[in-house]
């Protein structure tokens, strides 16, 4: 098994690097007006050069996170300054809020109507603040790194100070009488929490932003997920729920977006992953001042409530494949209905690259936490599907959108939606989970 | 040929009268709260109750349009009264614009985020008013015909007054960058103008309303669609050009709706001919007082000017069924992009039965209006298309939406989008062309 698992590593590892990023370094710098190209079509040759700010600030997220972790190769950080430069000069309106789209020049195009612009901006400019500082120099944090920390908290601010009504003057909705808030704002806050921790915690930056304690933020959104999103008795999330946590019989009430849902679980299994390793050191340092008192056994290295957490991550999962797989032509759904009504959205039946990459790294993350071989039998089915369906060997990246049968629907390696990102973060946790699967083999043979 | 024309004219009114009508009138009347469901699976059944105002006027328009031109039935008249009366009383606010849905009971869900409700409330309770007067007696014109004059000329004008901005403060286009406009908007004004024609040409509703005539609001949006959105190199017309008539180089501006292009085609024949019966009148009169005086030629029946537009609109429906079809699957393409690059609409490729249904009206007018043989031919080609694919006889009403190979991909006969309009409009249209193909080859002959 750890060979397999070692194998499968390399697979990842080479396609992210060998593959993907270098297709992004080729094809989609605007070395012109700076920023990046996201709509490229097969070959890689762009389509349409307006940028888009989620697709842009992900970009620059992933050639940071690339420097952070894999290699400070220098090209990277110049990829990443390219788009930071591009958005910190163009992408805010006078309040700092960030656009939803510019054009190839830097003009905005697309107002700042909900709140995901600056989650992915907030994102994007802590890792490439920590790159900064990495290429600055561990010990004293340059300038650079200083003004990326202040965009970044800018950013999340205001995505604290919007949740409550995410999209401002453009919400539709008519207020009283059917009040729904949606998944997306709990799942990015818990991800996106989790990634600027770090530059939240320091002192100074957490008196600025939070009235509340990180660690608060987390858990509850953690709760209002689990509480309210996932509903007990089907095991399966909502994706759209009243303020107190009801499931409404009515359109956006009774829709499952099965993607969403397991890529919410990984977040979640993260964070508690994490929590789970910062009780085992406690512990660990525990014993250890308790070795030298007396010699009771070993105190359970894992925190139960952080076990369970897991676990229910790993039943949802589960659940959400069972319901969301299309037993006639395979794939995940794109959007379901839970009494099996039509769903209003015309692409439903659809087969989309990051469902099923969110759902790889889901997978072997439950895997590597829990050992449930269920995780493992249905990795194996999701791979072949995605590696099948999605990679494009021939001309690299990977194709995004498939009919329900798994014929390629368009002739796009990224467009308004796709960039530079669930796949290059799936390949990228996909290959660490299964290095960390193989050590652990290892360890135990 | 004259045989061919009846026997067509006779499948779709009795599709209309014996299928298609009877469905609604079984499923879809909410005797409880007013107003009609319209999401209804295969079988009828209603599997959500929101109540969507774009199909609750065009149901109100269609059961009012069957009582004026087909049948003084009473129970279509309840009908219609039954959504009148809930449209009245719940959706509005309080500046009279029309919300896009409200719940069962007739609360507002969505705001009024476009002018399409009015436009449709417009349409809708002038058929209404005209069936009232009807039902009131031609010669003295009741209160509850007023009442219905009084709300669609309110709606009228609201879609007079924001037309120029028709998403108010919902737009979130960043303004100055890149200002476009949508085809909706003059298609829908020149349809409107004509159905409510009647309506505003009585002087008191005239001065009421309009600073401008009737006429030249029809004139001025029929240059504005084939001057501007017609692009005279590829003979397409473009869904989004600038408020220059400018054709941009981006997703919206690249966009060709065929089943759009096509409706449109008709609206414009539709007043073209109307404008040559009124020419034909016009100078027949001028013939007999002529023939009074000498004996010289008949002068010619039609206007070149309204005769040119005729033709021009069946060059563009050719066109944009060479290009908008599926030559893989058959049937017509829902969206494209002028330049072959993938089109943002991830339901690109689907088949909708309101564009083909269109169709048919649209090659029916060409082909008795000129004669062309292409039309025909075409006819013949997406009839059997149609019929074949949306047509349910076993359960009654007509699927919506096929996939590209033309499989059903939601089981449904009514929803968010699909009411009681389209499918019944086009069938009373074709038949009524067929009807009159069919007497012509009969005087002919």
């Amino acid at each position: 098994m750890s060979s397999q698992f070692k194998d499968l590593a390399n697979l990842y590892k080479k396609n992210l690097l060998q593959d993907v990023i270098p297709f992004w370094e080729k094809y989609s710098l605007d070395l012109e007006h700076g920023g990046y190209f996201t709509c490229l079509n097969r070959e890689g040759k762009v389509y349409d050069t307006d940028k888009f700010i989620w697709l842009q600030n992900r970009q620059l997220w992933m050639f940071s996170l690339l420097y952070n972790q894999v290699e400070t190769r220098e090209n990277w950080l110049k990829i990443s300054q390219l788009g930071a430069d591009f958005l910190g000069k163009n992408a805010r309106d006078a309040e700092g809020n960030w656009y939803f789209s510019l054009n190839r020049e830097g003009k905005p195009l697309v107002q700042p109507y909900n709140i995901f612009s600056d989650c992915f901006a907030a994102m994007a400019f802590s890792e490439y603040a920590l790159a900064l500082r990495l290429a600055e120099g561990e010990t004293t944090s340059g300038s650079g790194s200083e003004s990326a920390k202040k965009i970044a908290l800018q950013a999340y601010k205001n995505v604290l100070r919007r949740q409550e009504n995410p999209k401002g003057q453009y919400n539709k909705a008519y207020p009283g009488t059917r009040n729904l808030k949606t998944l997306a704002v709990p799942m990015i806050l818990a991800n996106l929490s989790l990634e600027i921790d770090w530059l939240l915690k320091s002192d100074h930056s957490k008196a600025e932003v939070l009235s509340e304690d990180i660690d608060s933020i987390i858990d509850s959104t953690i709760q209002e997920i689990m509480g309210e999103f996932l509903d007990r008795d089907t095991g399966l999330v909502y994706e759209n729920v009243t303020p107190e946590g009801e499931h409404l019989d009515c359109f956006a009430g009774r829709l499952i977006n099965p993607g969403h849902t397991i890529e919410a679980m990984w977040f979640i299994m993260d964070i508690a992953q994490i929590r789970l390793k910062t009780d085992k050191e406690t512990e660990k340092q525990g014993d250890r001042e308790q070795q030298n008192t007396d010699n009771s056994p070993i105190v359970s290295e894992f925190s139960k409530a952080d076990e369970d957490l897991i676990n229910l991550a790993v039943d949802v999962i589960l659940n959400t494949l069972e319901f969301g797989w299309d037993k006639q032509y395979d794939g995940i759904y794109y959007f379901l209905d839970i009494k099996g009504h039509p769903p209003e959205q015309l692409e439903w039946n659809q087969k989309l690259w990051w469902v099923h990459l969110e759902t790889l790294v889901a997978l072997l993350m439950g895997y590597r936490l829990t050992g449930r071989e269920e995780c493992w039998q249905w990795y194996q089915k999701v791979h072949d599907y995605t590696w099948k369906h999605f990679a494009d060997p021939e001309y690299g990246e990977w194709w995004g959108y498939c009919d329900r049968r798994g014929e390629v629907l368009l002739n796009l390696k990224g467009g308004k939606w796709k960039g530079c990102f669930h796949l290059p973060r799936a390949l990228y946790l996909c290959w660490q989970q299964l290095e960390m699967l193989s050590s652990k083999e290892k360890a135990v043979s």
